[in-house]
């Protein structure tokens, strides 16, 4: 079985973003060797998450609005007597949780015609990590 | 290691509808010959989910009632100005998530009592794709 | 390849409560052996979910909350024709996820400076299990 590891890197310029990153995958794919396993792909961070959905712009603000709608940014979440700020951002986080398992058919990401990975920040603007392991044959 | 992939085709006749899984990714199971181990059951859609809950139908219908309070279907979604009219259905699949890791154990599917495996379509009517994924041995 | 399962036994005091497992799932991780692989660690009721985020009992209160405004605890669940009277569990393990897959990389729970692993219950007051299942070399 092989069994590899990699970490992405990603700071973006604005607090709520979304990164694309199904291209990262794949060439992390290709680096592995494999031909049939899976991919986990998991955000580090607790005010982040990965998504698989649709590369459409418009889709991606109404998500934002969907979730700020849901789980808005507000002064009184309890976890702001930490010193915190981002009360909002772990909420969001859950609801969309916070890692895929991609497979892996005969060396390609086995993804539907429209299914591409997102890496979703809610609390950016500082260096996070995403956690990049494979395994299979 | 043992690795095996299939892919189940789902078209419902309601554009918003559930399909019980357990019995397929059971007999996915047995075709695979795994005695430990794991499945991914993934919809390949963007806009349908699976989801391991009870199999009773007042609880379905209130989880469909909960997810159009939380993510309704209406016209003036960003993502509709491309013409689409599915909005609602790319929110729900983020919600409920789009797949589930089954354990197996001793040859058989390791889930609780009253845990079943569900396809949750929410813009259907057309051919879906769900792939069933195993590794173990 | 090492594959072993366990499966933890929770009886929470409260109907609704928190539980921190990353320990238990260390201890797990140390008697499994595995130095390169994952751990899946799933709720097996269908009233209750895992969720990794944050150490901090602020926090813990706006996610019930916020749950709480999400998926009410109500009488007129379609649901409680049954008899039952946790409607609102099922649609809180639905929001939350019931699972989360957690790498392991040399020998450690590879998760991020802030992530910490919580078990989730919503109507709880008597015995539930979680599965732990190991895999890796």
């Amino acid at each position: 079985m092989i069994i590899k590891t990699e970490y992405l890197k990603i700071k973006t310029k604005k607090r709520k973003d979304i990164v694309h990153l199904t291209d990262s995958v794949e060439e992390f794919l290709k680096r592995t060797g494999i031909i049939e396993g899976f991919i986990l792909v998991s955000s580090m961070h607790i005010t982040s998450g990965i998504v698989i959905n649709d590369y459409e712009e418009g889709l991606w603000e109404d998500i934002y609005k969907w979730l700020e709608d849901l789980a808005p940014e507000k002064s009184d979440y309890k976890h702001h007597r930490t010193g915190e700020t981002n009360g909002d951002a772990h909420l969001k986080r859950i609801l969309v949780n916070h890692q895929v398992i991609v497979p892996i058919t005969d060396g390609k990401l086995d993804l539907g015609r429209w299914e591409k990975i997102f890496y979703f920040e809610f609390d950016g603007q500082r260096e996070k990590r995403i956690i990049l392991k494979a395994f299979g044959e």
